[in-house]
């Protein structure tokens, strides 16, 4: 079979015929099905449904009234889940509120505010700029782009960021403040960082003196098809002599409940003072009887990986679907590349230059919104518009089934008219 | 019976020796007591145990699934408790956290960086200012301090701020941005702000064009002993053509559990928006399950108040021993005055010029902690070292029968060498 991209005009205006029939009886068949984020489905939450009722006591085990006042960086018994599960000093550890997301919001606002380790507070420089690897998850460039923060974007590699790039950027200016990364999984392409690129990244030379990582492991204990080892960016950038460098996310958002997780901040014992520091005037202390709950249902950071397996079996077939559509549709017509993730959340594609944006309108107007084209870059702006986020989660097998078999029809139609314009 | 105040050099000697003997006593006793903070005693925090298992649903009203992600600003059904137990339209109300604290915190932040209605950030002025009636919450002037913030000192009145005094520092100085308000049952007296001083907040002159009111209305619908009402600041100040001038922050902290409640903030539309367009950069949404499990165990806004009402007979009892102890041990001797608060969940005494320290030092050696003396202060500084805030809800009836007896026991040691070394 010859690649679509090798088609004759002839060929192609025939193909573009069949495909818009069979668009044509999808559009009529009115599918609706939101793709848009990455959602976990309502069977996987069902698995953690046992947390609602688990609240047996609500003393801990040190004998503390977790409804009452107290305890600003979070139950000892969650830490310890949390220490254990993803290989951090307890000490280095504040548990948060129910997002992660928020955790690295206040932490960009205490630097805008606050600045960090005595250096000038960045909402007083000229100039700021973070290092925003590309695709990425969209509300991370958000906060920045809202602070005002230039956004650099750098290309994401199988090891993840450039980091030929990256080093000489560090190194060159000192506005330069920060980058945002997701080791493990990462959204959305599922790439997991090589050891060179974290010890790279741990030990590199930055122009800024405060320069830091917003290390966000979202999906650090995610895994779908192989759980792969990343290094602890913690413990290099230590070994490295910056051990302020980093700052580590991550949250149960994904495990238990979105909305009624339990997140944390890591970071070296410096930080975590200086985070204390400015957090004892934000709040008394974040919802204990939600870690008491968590602490109940998992037990330990076994029963937590045990979890995740439940979790990574019922996900798995929807990431087969997926990709064996892909495989199926699209494998060799030039039409489309992607990487086969081996955890997380998503699967990202990229279409014919100039395609990406067209393909999400079409699958739109046949029934199935998906994560905007664009989305997965710096001010929503995809140089070659090619990027597209598949979050195959939320919908049930039989509705992804629909979906992709739309999204794969699109993607030909897109780039087979691509092809037609040239 | 002569005030002590009038007592010759003699009868004082005399008195503090017989002090002294029963001081020394309770010393000996050896109490282990913290009265430091506001918090609920274990038996309030019963009446909502409830709660920890009524969530027999994770849907809401609307059909949707509570666990997952969505909703930025809270779910209806719980905005429409808040609405109306606090006579405030759900429009204008955001449903936040576990913590009203983090709001307020939050607003500030967003102040310093974003700054409001397109004016001028106040992180980026030279000076900034607030109001700081006092005495007042230590939070609020902890957080004020720590942003760098200059506090100037209001007096507090029987009907509120001294408004003479608020009326012409807004009007003169355009550096003064805000003024912190704990208008019903205030902490730590208890007073109620009289309709004159909500309207003058309200419709003042103030020199800087984006400043602000921050209502912290904490106590909002806590009565023990008479509801009282306090006008609505947020109808004041939109009839005085000042609608975006007040954040009016309340929560459960003090109704369900204080680490696990639900917060609010209210505001203008048009500040609502603004504050909106911030937060859904901070967040994906507050934890759902837990505002659900609060409108199942409340259900309405008339059962939020049938529950202040078990709280008020909770707590009632132990207001009146602290009440009358002072008015047994220390009226008229002229060592110490104090307001009646009618809810809330303090009672704040005066002792004479000098003493307030030396009393809680006194106190502390005896085994019970209160609040620190200047806490009530901005910068912890009481000038006259007078105020002490004593915080009768978490020791039992029979602790708070011994604490109240050092407490007068110490006032008086305090108050007697006080006037000896004159």
């Amino acid at each position: 079979m010859a690649k679509i991209t090798d088609y004759s005009k002839e060929e192609l205006k025939q193909l573009e015929k069949e495909l818009l029939v069979q668009y044509d009886e999808y559009v009529k068949a009115g599918l609706k099905l939101d793709m848009s984020r990455g959602k976990p489905a309502p069977s996987q939450l069902d698995l953690a449904n046992g947390m609602l009722d688990a609240l047996d006591s609500y003393t801990t085990e040190s004998g503390l009234d977790a409804r009452n006042y107290g305890v600003l960086d979070g139950l000892p018994e969650m830490k310890k889940i949390f220490s254990d599960a993803f290989g951090i000093p307890a000490k280095q550890i504040i548990v948060g509120g129910n997002a992660s997301l928020n955790l690295m919001f206040d932490a960009m606002m205490r630097f805008m505010v606050f600045g960090t380790e005595g250096y000038t507070p960045w909402g007083r420089l000229e100039k700021v700029k973070f290092l925003c690897p590309a695709p990425g998850y969209d509300r991370h460039f958000g906060i920045t782009e809202r602070l005002g923060i230039e956004m650099i974007t750098v290309p994401m590699t199988e090891e993840g960021p450039d980091m030929d790039m990256v080093e000489k950027l560090v190194a060159e200016d000192a506005s330069v403040k920060g980058i945002w990364c997701v080791p493990k999984y990462s959204n959305p392409q599922g790439i997991c960082y090589s050891d060179e690129t974290v010890k790279r990244l741990a030990s590199m030379k930055t122009a800024a003196a405060d320069f830091r990582i917003f290390w966000d492991n979202a999906y650090g204990i995610h895994p779908i098809f192989e759980d792969v080892e990343v290094l602890n960016i913690l413990e290099e950038a230590k070994a490295a002599g910056h051990p302020n460098r980093p700052l580590y996310f991550a949250s149960t958002s994904k495990i238990s409940f979105p909305g009624a997780g339990v997140s944390f901040v890591a970071a070296s014992e410096e930080m975590i003072a200086e985070i204390k520091g400015v957090m004892t005037y934000q709040t008394i202390g974040h919802d204990k009887l939600n870690q008491l709950r968590h602490v109940k249902f998992f037990k330990d950071a076994q029963g937590l990986k045990a979890h995740m397996q439940l979790l990574a079996d019922a996900m798995r077939p929807k990431f087969e679907m997926v990709l064996n559509k892909l495989e199926k549709e699209l494998a060799d017509t030039g039409l489309l590349s992607w990487t086969c993730p081996k955890g997380g959340y998503f699967v990202a594609v990229d279409t014919l230059d100039g395609c990406a944006k067209e393909t999400v309108r079409l699958v739109k107007e046949a029934g199935v919104v998906m994560t905007g084209a664009g989305a997965t870059y710096p001010y929503k702006n995809d140089p070659k518009d090619t990027n597209i986020r598949i979050a195959p989660t939320y919908p049930t097998l039989d509705e992804l089934d629909k979906a992709m078999d739309i999204f794969c029809l699109c993607v030909k139609l897109a780039g087979v008219q691509k092809l037609l314009s040239k």
